[in-house]
């Protein structure tokens, strides 16, 4: 089977908004063993929406259209796809009650115009829209499909994950497609792929099963791809090989699907009753920031020092002079002293610090900028680590970030 | 004139990269006055390709091809325009300079798959590429174009901004293009609109002028876009109307073009000799974060507090428990007594602070979530504002920290 990914909205056109939706949208049908052959982009224009409506129709199985639902877009794309189909509009009671439900919610007056988003083109079959007022659709013509949602890009997701995905992928194609990603950080690919080993030990070729490695800035994903009869038979091979490469790279793998390093270092230190202080030179802020994106840090994170001049590392920290004059801030004994001092002085268990040259200048040949040393302090032990991340200043800041989580997640779960 | 963007690439018809390339190409000649009337995506695959190239061809005047032009990508998008104007490949020599000069330059040995980059289609008019291997080139046939450029978004891109609009565009327009965008923050486009009135008394109609307002979650950019016989006449211009917008919102511009306003601060507290501080509660380092994401901001920025609990505002800050107590954590006397402490403490000439509900819980009807007081503390004066920036945590923490570097900036230009 393929796709086209069909995107409507001038201000695609004109540059105003990146499409995300298109690589979204191609990335899930991919998943689901739809290949998509072609994206295309049009205006908000009744004649180039059913031109590209019409080749797209013309030479494949599976169409997406995007954009032009709201309510001030003059509805082009409902237009037109009553248009293309030769159908009216006719009301959806669901649709309906959901559009008055969100504003009775949110305390709003209801006008005829958002009404009006409940009328939908006679003959389709209709999305629940969980998070805004315009319905999604789909038709079905001749064993091909043309599914219909707003560009929203959260509205959208949210249609892909709790409606496609799960009952529309299941209708066409008669099989159960399940993901499972296991995020990993702190190893590059090739290393990683070495510890998986070859995928015939995790399974079967023809089984349906498919893991991608996926690198990027912060670590490499894995994704789990099964197509199955049933949700449950997905699911016990995902499960199947998940164990497989859990025992082959278990540490790691710190998170789940969406689940980032800061909630998942929150939920371990939530567990286990602890309290955590960061002091930061280099990435000046950014750990903190992260662990404070978690609704609910509070609980668990005490405060955090951005110590940047050498004069903070000793006020705020209690880092001695001595040893900055004799090591330098970009030292071991510096990374230590942080560490140990943040969590004296916050009382908490446990503490991380980092220390280094995120430049793009500032470097030596001795201390080359990319350079940094990451401390760690708990009643048990102090300790620090060196890391080179490069000369991209926020790329630095944002791997350092990463890895001093990183840090602590393998502290916690004691892993090395 | 009109143009149709094309991407070639399998990457991004499996969703594994967002194609920015189109957003910025399809903004840049909207800016010089071609009109962007769709955007097609294939991949690498010569028939597709060129079955893409002959309906864009078919249906614009300009035509511009990005992408599958590296060596590993098998040069598809290259012999496909081969095979689109029926023309074979001859060496450039500039290219093949231009790619030896790059491997002596990083040391590399060169092969032949990287020499045969400087294999161009016969017939086209070379485009360097600053930052790579792959040149660029286009095509003039009957009063059309066709720009190929390499995918990589630097190489790109600097070929749209050194060659595309300085050049090409000037030669099928025989104008020159010239863009301003000034960056305005704390204000939202209705009001800022009537501050501004009506365009006609910033230039004549059908003078070439046009000023754009684009909103933003940070604040609105107003973009000047002139079109001009030369580059001298279109900075006339571009200044003429920037001096009458200035005289009508100069308080609310912050910078220019691609400037940040943590640079923007950053270079008021360098000319001034000042030192700053930063006291975050619900920001949780986010300023910090971003002040420090400029290179060279240890010369300004001395240290960062991040009293998430009551507990270290005071130990910390020294705010006093009875205030904490009787105001509680999220208020006007809280926020002051955060300013002042840090600048004390870290002895800096002025500091700012935050203490809101960042949400999405947490709040209650007299501090709903959202709501933030902002400190600001020097020796002449300490005070705070009140702010409500909604329930989306994220979003929350970015509209504060963009309104503490405003208030920082406002007080140092002594603006209201």
């Amino acid at each position: 089977m393929n796709a086209e990914v069909v995107s409507i909205g001038d201000e695609l056109l004109i540059g105003q908004v990146i499409n995300t939706n298109q690589a979204y949208i191609a990335e899930k049908l991919n998943s689901v063993g739809i290949s998509v052959k072609q994206m295309i982009t049009v205006g908000d224009d009744h004649v180039e929406i059913l031109s590209a409506l019409r080749s797209a129709w013309d030479t494949s199985d599976v169409v997406t259209v995007t954009g032009g639902l709201g309510p001030t877009h003059d509805d082009v794309t409902r237009a037109a796809i009553c248009g293309f189909f030769g159908v009216d509009l006719v009301q959806d009671e669901n649709a309906l009650a959901n559009i008055r439900q969100l504003f009775a919610s949110r305390g709003l007056p209801i006008t005829r115009t958002n009404e009006d988003q409940a009328m939908v083109p006679r003959g389709c079959a209709v999305i629940p829209n969980n998070h805004g007022t315009a319905p999604g659709y789909f038709f079905e013509r001749d064993g091909k499909y043309m599914i219909v949602m707003p560009g929203v890009p959260y509205e959208m997701t949210d249609m892909v994950e709790s409606f496609i995905i799960p009952h529309f992928v299941r209708k066409i194609t008669g099989s159960h497609f399940s993901h499972k990603t296991l995020k990993t950080t702190g190893i590059v690919e090739s290393i990683l792929a070495e510890h998986i080993g070859d995928v015939s030990e995790l399974f079967p070729q023809k089984s349906g099963i498919t893991l991608a490695y996926l690198p990027g800035p912060l670590g490499v994903r894995l994704r789990i791809s099964v197509k199955s009869a049933s949700k449950e038979a997905a699911e016990q091979k995902i499960s199947d090989v998940e164990q497989k490469i859990r025992g082959k790279a278990q540490k790691y793998i710190y998170g789940e699907n969406d689940e980032e390093l800061e909630e998942v270092v929150g939920k371990l230190l939530t567990e286990r009753g602890l309290k955590i202080a960061v002091a930061e030179s280099c990435t000046g802020g950014l750990i903190a920031d992260r662990i404070t994106n978690v609704s609910g840090s509070s609980q668990y994170f005490e405060r955090g020092f951005v110590t940047y001049s050498n004069q903070s590392k000793t006020e705020e920290l209690g880092v001695s002079e001595s040893i900055l004059r004799q090591h330098g801030a970009v030292s071991r004994e510096v990374a230590v002293a942080m560490a140990e001092g943040a969590r004296k002085v916050a009382d908490t268990h446990i503490a991380v610090s980092t220390t280094g040259i995120a430049g793009p200048t500032g470097g030596s040949e001795e201390k080359p900028v990319g350079l940094i040393w990451m401390g760690f302090s708990s009643i048990e032990r102090t300790f620090a680590m060196k890391f080179h991340f490069g000369n991209n200043r926020r790329r630095f800041k944002e791997r350092a970030s990463q890895a001093a989580l990183e840090l602590v997640r393998r502290v916690l779960l004691k892993i090395e």
